[in-house]
Order: C-alpha cells, then sequence, then structure tokens
C-alpha cells in the first residue's frame, strides 16, 4: 500500500465456535462439522468444495483476504457462501445480533479494497447466488442474482438478441451485483449511460437481514424516494445486494473500431467532441491513452503490436461504433466500417489525428480495442502501479499528467531526496514512469503510476495529496468510476462538502446503525483531516 | 376532487404578521410596507409587481393556491419569491424555526397537487431564480437555477448546437428545478434516459436553510453515496432545488415523424419493439395514442384533422427520428424522412400498420406529434378528467383500459346505480369516455376517464381502488412519471412495500426533522389502510 495507515479496529465482537456452528447450521443444514473437513475439502475436489458454504480452511481464506492487485489484506477467519437471499438475510441477522463485522464480496476485482476485510471482518461472498433469474426479450429486462459473473450475464442475453448496459476489462471475474454494488462506469457509458439510469430494480439484503423487495422492472416508477439509488455505489456499506433487474438493449449487429494518433490531447478532445456530434447515436464508445500506456502494452503483453508503427503519436483514440438495423451481420460490419471510415477522413480533413486505422475484420477490431483495455493487465505485468481515477474537466485532463510527469522529472533530476530519512535516499525515481488513459467520452481519467522498483512512501509523497488537491481545485472528482473503498474515505472530502459527508453519515446510521457492514469505507472514520470544500 | 378527504392541518405554526416583516426584510429589504401596497402592484403593472417579493395580494394568491387544472385548491395566505440561494436559505431557516409549513412551487404545471399548498403553507415559488447560469459547449453541459422555464432552457442551449434531455407538453411552463424535483419523464426518455442519469448535480437548500453544494458537472462521480437522487423525485419534501446541472447533448439536425394506425395494441407494440431495434440511437421517442384520444383531440382543438381519414385505427403509434451529423439540416431532414418511410415500408410488410404517414416537412411533422402531444390538453377542453399514470407490463398495458371501459359499460347497460345513496343514482354513466395513451417506449400508460358532466364520487368508486389493484397485481407503478404529490400518498403501498416507506421516512426524518417541506405530499400520513405488497 505504500504506507496508507491501517484504521483501528472497531469495537466489533471477535468471531466463535458457536458463530461459525451457526453459520453452518444456516448454510449448510449442519449442526457440526469440524474444521478438518473443510481444509480436506478445498485440498481435494471443487465440485465437493463447492458444497461448502462456509470456509474456514486457509486456501479459501487466503484468497478472499487479498484484493487482486495484493494491494490490501485482511485477515478475516471465516468466509461464507450463501446461495439464496434467505441465507444472506440469516447470517447478516446473527452478525447484526451478535455486532461481528462484515465485508460483502463478489468477483474481487476493485482497484480500491472496498471488498476485500480490513481486520478480521466476515466475508459474505455472494458467487453462489449466481442464477439468471428471467431475460424478457421482449421488453428488454434481465433480472440476475447478484453473483453472476458479467461475462455469463452478457451471454445469456446475447442468446436473446440483447446486450448488458455495462462493459469492462474484469468482465470475466467480475459480478453484476459487485458492479452495481459501486456503480462500475466502464466502456458503454457513452451509449447506453449509467447504472443510475439503467438499473430498474433490486433486491438487498440490510444490515439487521430485512429483505428490501426494490426489484421492479419498469422503466419509469415515481412512487416516493429512489432509496435503490443509495444502494448503487455504496460499495456494500448499507446492505447486501443480492438481485439486480437490469435494462438490455439490442445487442448491435455489429461494431466497428477505429484507432488513430493525435498529436495534442486538445485534438484528441476535438475528435470525441465531434465524434460525438457526427455519430451521435450510433458512437459506443470514446477512448484515449497516451503513448506511454501503449508502450507498456506493448512491452508486457504477447501478441501485441503497434497498429500505427509509422506514426508514432503522443496520444490514441479509440472510436467504436454499434450499428443496430436489421441487416445481416456482414452488411451491418461494412455499414459500421464505412461510417467510420468516412469519419476517420473528416479526422483527417480537420487535422485532428496524424493516421488511423479502421479494424477490416472482427479480430483486427478486437486487437485495437484490446491495446486500450489491456493497459490496466499490462500495468500488472510491469510491476507496482500507483491508480487513480479520477473525473476531471475533459479539455484539461491531460494537464495532470503532465505536472505529475513533471514532478517526478525533477526528482530525477535533483538526484537523491534530500530528506533525513533513510529509507528515502534508496529510492530511484528514474524508473517511474506516469501515463494516463481513460474514458474519453465520459472525461474520466485513469493517472497510473508504474514503479517497477516497488511501492515506495517517498513517491506516494510526491503523488499524494498533490494529484487530490489538483482534482479538487478543478472541481474534479477524486473517484470517477473506481470507487472510494479502502483507499479514499480521507479523500473524500477533496469532493464532497462538509455537510454532504455528515448527510451520508446519517444515511448509514439510519441503514446500518450498528455499523456491520463494510467498516472502515467509503466514510471517513471521523471528521476527515482536510475538510477542502 | 371527486371525494379524496383532505389530510388534517399538521401541528404547524400560523403566519403572523411579524413573519411577513421578516420575510420582506430579507426578500425586499424593508422593514415594513403595508399590505395595501402589494395589493395595489399586482393590479397596476407587472413590472412594478416583479419587484415585490413578499406577495399577500388575493390575485398573486388565487393562483398559487390552486393547480393549473383546478383539482387542488389551498389557502395560504402568503406567496414569496426569492431570487437568489440566499434568500431561499434565510427563508427556510426562518420557517423552520418557526415551524412554518413549507410548499416549493415552481411553474405549478403538475399533476398530483404536489405544487400548491394543501392547507395554509407558505408558497415559496422559485421563477424568480431564472438565470441560465453557464453553457459549455464543448463539454456538453448547462448549469441553470431552478426558475428558469424548460422551453427557455432549450433555446439557451440550442443557440450553442445543444438539446435538452427533457421534453414534455409543459414545456412553456414548467421550470427545470419543478422537472428535477418530480423526475419529469416525458417525450425523451426513449433516447436520453431519465434525469437519474443526466442530472450531473444539484445545489439544494435543506429545510433548516443549510446549503448542499452538489452542483458536480461532471459524467462520473462515485465518492460515497450519491446524495442527490435522493432530491431527483423528492417533490421537495426534501430541500428546495435552486441550481441543476444538466447533460445538454448536441441537438439533432432534424427530427422524422411518424404517424402510423394499427389494428391492435398488440401490433402497436410489436412496432416499437422494431423501431428500438431497427432504429437503435436514431429513435427518440414512441408514442401512442387508442382512437378515443385522437378523437377528443379532433374535437376540442381548432386547426387539427385526422392524418389518415380513410384508415381509422382503434390505435397510433407516433415516432420520431432525431438525425445528428455533419449534413445540413436539409440533408438531415431528406436523411431522416427516408430512414422512417423505409421503417414504415418494413412495419406495413409485417402487417404492423394499416397505414402509415411521414411527415413531409417541419410543420407536417409538428402537426403528427401534437395530435400526440395535446391529448391532455383537450382532455382539459372536454372537462372533468380523472388522469391516472401507470407503468405497466407493456404487452398487457392496454387491458386496463379494456378492462376500466367494461366496468362503465355495465354501468351503462345497468342504468342507474341501485344504491340507496340518491346523490350517486343522479350520475349517467353514459357521458363518460375511458382512454389510453402514453410512453409506449417506456411501458408508460396514461389512463384518462373523461367525464364531462363533472367528477362524481360513484365514478370515483368505479375507477379506485380498481386502477391501483390491478396495477399492484401486475406489479406496475401507480405513478410513472407524474409523481405522488397530495393526490396518491396513500397509494403509495400499492408499489412499495412497507419497509421501503418506513426508510422513506427515516430519510425524511433525517433531513426535514420538523417535517416542515410540503407536508401532506408523497408519504402517508401514518400506516397506509392497504399494505398490498
Amino acid at each position: 500500500m505504500g504506507g496508507t495507515a491501517l484504521p483501528p479496529r472497531g469495537d466489533f465482537a471477535t468471531l466463535t465456535d458457536e458463530d461459525v456452528a451457526f453459520f453452518r447450521e444456516v448454510l449448510e443444514g449442519t449442526r457440526a462439522r469440524d474444521d478438518a473437513g473443510s481444509r480436506d475439502t478445498a485440498k481435494t475436489s471443487s465440485s465437493s468444495s463447492s458444497v461448502r458454504k462456509v470456509r474456514v480452511d486457509a486456501g479459501s481464506l487466503a484468497t478472499a483476504n487479498e484484493d487482486w492487485m495484493k494491494k490490501y489484506r485482511g485477515r478475516s477467519t471465516v468466509l461464507l457462501l450463501p446461495s439464496t437471499t434467505a441465507e444472506v438475510s440469516a447470517v447478516l441477522k446473527h452478525c447484526n445480533e451478535r455486532r461481528l463485522a462484515v465485508v460483502p464480496q463478489g468477483g474481487n476485482t476493485g482497484l480500491v479494497g472496498g471488498g476485500v476485510p480490513v481486520h478480521d471482518e466476515v466475508i459474505v461472498n455472494v458467487r453462489s447466488l449466481n442464477a439468471v433469474v428471467s431475460v424478457d426479450a421482449s421488453a428488454g429486462v434481465v433480472v440476475a442474482e447478484a453473483g453472476v459473473v458479467l461475462e455469463d450475464l452478457e451471454s445469456a442475453v446475447n442468446a436473446h438478441g440483447l446486450t448488458i448496459p455495462l462493459d469492462l476489462g474484469a468482465k470475466g471475474k467480475c459480478q453484476i451485483g459487485g458492479n452495481v454494488s459501486t456503480n462500475a462506469g466502464g466502456l458503454r457509458l457513452v451509449r447506453y449511460g449509467s447504472l443510475r439510469g439503467t438499473v430498474l430494480g433490486l433486491e438487498i439484503v440490510l444490515a439487521d437481514g430485512r429483505v428490501l423487495d426494490l426489484l421492479k422492472t419498469l422503466r419509469k416508477d415515481n412512487t416516493g424516494y429512489d432509496l435503490k439509488q443509495l444502494f448503487i455505489g455504496a460499495e456494500g456499506t448499507l446492505g447486501i445486494i443480492t438481485k439486480v433487474a437490469l435494462v438490455a438493449p439490442p445487442k448491435p449487429n455489429a461494431v466497428g473500431v477505429l484507432f488513430a494518433g493525435c498529436s495534442s490531447f486538445k485534438n484528441a478532445v476535438a475528435a470525441m467532441r465531434l465524434a460525438k456530434q457526427i455519430l451521435g447515436g450510433s458512437l459506443s464508445a470514446f477512448e484515449f491513452l497516451d503513448r506511454a500506456s501503449l508502450e507498456v502494452v506493448l512491452r508486457e503483453l504477447k501478441g501485441t503490436s503497434d497498429p500505427l508503427p509509422l506514426h508514432k503519436s503522443p496520444f490514441y483514440v479509440v472510436c467504436e461504433v454499434a450499428e443496430t438495423g436489421g441487416e445481416e451481420a456482414s452488411a451491418a460490419r461494412k455499414k459500421a466500417r464505412r461510417r467510420l471510415e468516412t469519419f476517420a477522413a473528416l479526422l483527417s480533413r480537420r487535422g485532428l489525428v496524424t493516421a488511423s486505422l479502421v479494424g477490416k475484420n472482427e479480430k483486427q477490431a478486437f486487437a485495437l480495442w484490446n491495446l486500450r483495455e489491456r493497459v490496466s493487465l499490462a500495468l500488472k505485468h510491469a510491476g507496482a502501479t500507483y491508480k487513480y481515477d479520477l473525473s476531471l474537466p475533459t479539455e484539461s485532463m491531460y494537464d495532470l499528467v503532465d505536472a505529475l510527469r513533471a514532478r517526478v522529472a525533477r526528482r530525477v533530476t535533483e538526484g537523491d531526496v534530500e530528506e533525513t530519512n533513510s529509507e528515502k535516499k534508496r529510492f530511484d525515481f528514474s524508473s517511474v514512469s506516469v501515463m494516463g488513459y481513460g474514458h474519453l467520452g465520459d472525461g474520466n481519467l485513469h493517472l497510473n503510476v508504474s514503479s517497477p522498483t516497488g511501492y515506495h512512501p517517498a513517491l506516494l509523497k510526491l503523488i499524494e495529496p498533490f494529484v487530490y488537491e489538483f482534482t479538487a481545485n478543478a472541481r474534479g472528482s477524486v473517484s470517477a468510476e473506481h470507487g472510494v473503498g479502502a483507499m479514499k474515505p480521507n479523500e473524500l472530502s477533496y469532493s464532497k462538502p462538509e455537510n454532504a459527508i455528515e448527510i451520508m453519515r446519517g444515511v448509514k446510521a439510519m441503514l446500518d446503525p450498528r455499523g456491520i457492514l463494510n467498516p472502515y469505507k467509503v466514510l471517513p472514520a471521523s471528521t476527515p483531516p482536510r475538510a477542502r470544500l
């Protein structure tokens, strides 16, 4: 974590054998079973382990205690895998009565440590709630349990000619409940809008075990306050989402992908504006990456190559159109290609791109997309990465990357740090690279600082609070789509005024008066040190 | 109102001369001025009356106390017209301290009595907060004060090549603050989604006068709970919205309108599904009306005519496409027309329409749209109307209209009502007509019962609770877009489970502990008589 102090453990109860026995009774229907059983299970077969819904074995816990980036690690001693809403309800009721802290978990693909324990919280993973409940092809609505993996949900609705209005890099592992709990943004927001508009209903288990049935499948419902919005993006601090009803729009017949180089960030933004204007409703994504991001992909990931080797550019944009309509897929693909070729010619005439390439077929389109989509993966290969997910005024968004790069360069020029702390002296800033990519169409910058030699307090100090202060001064958001989790509760005040945080605390106190749900996350423990707004 | 009992007045303070003097001091900067002054003002010139921000004259109060349908009437003795956020804040702080009840008011175009007093609430109308604060043409974001009239806001952004993602019949009078407060749906929801996705930020004055600054202009912001969602659709019961930041998409170059007749409701739905599939991102509205609705328009509104006189059909659909792209407006109009003609031919080949007409020019397109958009106005001309705004499963939506029509027909056949109540005996059901129209693309039915001879308890009894029970049984919503207001607090439980209503009460108690904001609205006074879910 590079130096962030762990918040102290809250005044929660500690798990006992009786608690575990209770969970076994509720989830496995057994009164007593020894730990050896589950340890064996974990070692032997996955099919028999799947029936064990109370896991106390080291293997299961090691995985569940740690996030995928290996930045956050808790020390929970029990992992629960309820498979029905009633089971989630019984578990929470017990935890609330006992005042046992709980961390709700899904695919564990989050980037801010929201889905793993900080201390010894009971882990409630919803992956066994994995049924697609219904697909209404005619109305374009899908209802699914929270643990359905995003990619599986996409396949399920594809079979009915529909698509899911959300797509992101982690789709093979992330779960729809977690997507909703974190208000995931991703790649299709330009086209379909945010989950706040496309989630039609939710079923939620509250902290005390009550089931809140807001599982409507209607497009419009103005009967009182839209409570489900509280749970979208609450990161499991207000309840555990068990079912989701989601708009599933008609699946486009074909998509087309344009990859283009830009000589300046200004031109990349201008290209995006033009795309929104010209491509209108057929525009489905508009992304950007800088040369440094492309290079890390080319270096770290096999099978990738620079699509425009003769026109190395400081910036690249990836523009996707989706064609609907009655044509055959091949005709639709041709239409998408033609549309993008016409648009590329316009970009070129206006001097906004240095060179461009439209994917000639599905495989090439996929390869072009991958260059943008897999930056995050490539960075993971490259080593330690400080990741920031910011909303900023689009025009000046990249100024932050430039400014941070200059800060690093200054340290390189200055040589060793002049501080007394000997640990800091040893850090070599010259191996650090700063890169920017993200969802240009949404004003969302992913600022990444890659440090192949590892996390280091001196580097962290160079980045924070600089990045947050820059963002607050621009009236941006210190979390565009990744959420707050364990990483940023103390940074909330950079983006939210104090009275808003107070109201959030009120909501939390109302829905989870004993504070058992995902403690240490989202809300600062007390009044944060700096009140920015 | 046809029989709905008035809820008893709450335990609020009563307005005194001192209160009025305080409001004058805060809003007009005067310590004392007699009532005669403002009465004169109202009678003389509108330019001088506009500086009077505290109105106690009969003329101002008569208008402000009553809704436009003349269904709801309060007896407030003061109308306040603050023109800054600070003034709204000072007013609410005073009212909260004094425990004076307040009704926030905008264009007063609501259909459920949410914007007028029930008893003697202080009326705070935000129409003088009417500045368009900023238009960012490049980012596509507009910031406006709450009192800007929707049509004026549309004009303001049109000048920058943008449009507002919301359009509705009342646009010439309704205000953006009221639109957001009621989560208005309207005609463009198919294309741009709901305000829950397109509102980027809000400034709100809370009940105690605190200003809550959530006025971000970012597309994405996942820093804690999205509190602004609580105020969207809260109908002024949680705070007064003073500023709105809204997505303003590129204005389409041209729109095209298709009007078609359908021999069954099933075919109308199939046509809508096909439109979503084939027209995709260019589809901007899909509406329907039945023959009875068209007939009331043709009868009541001058200058209208049946566009398909040789093909009288039980149902009609209105389909709008919006073209973006770089062409000249004339080329874009041609493109829209061609797109709709192709689509119309497909509808015809599939036997989904009896006949159709694509507007040849802007004037004709406008005339076709008017036939749908002005049903509500025509009904007003026709006399008393019971209006219901329901979300229902689209396929079977019209079953409710048929069922209600059958109920009325049965009464007509039976002749006079057999009840002892002599008043009921006198009602002639044969003059009643039942009609359905609405936003087919959103599953939103406007069910209207026209009663030219006036409102009558016997008729109301025939309609309610039947309509609500039917809707609850279909897991629909008893208010799709009109809201709850004073009309439906006791019907909330048809669409929301009891524990959700309890949480709503908790939210209300947290944000408005003294209950001064828009009392008697949205939430039922106590546990409602029937718990449906």
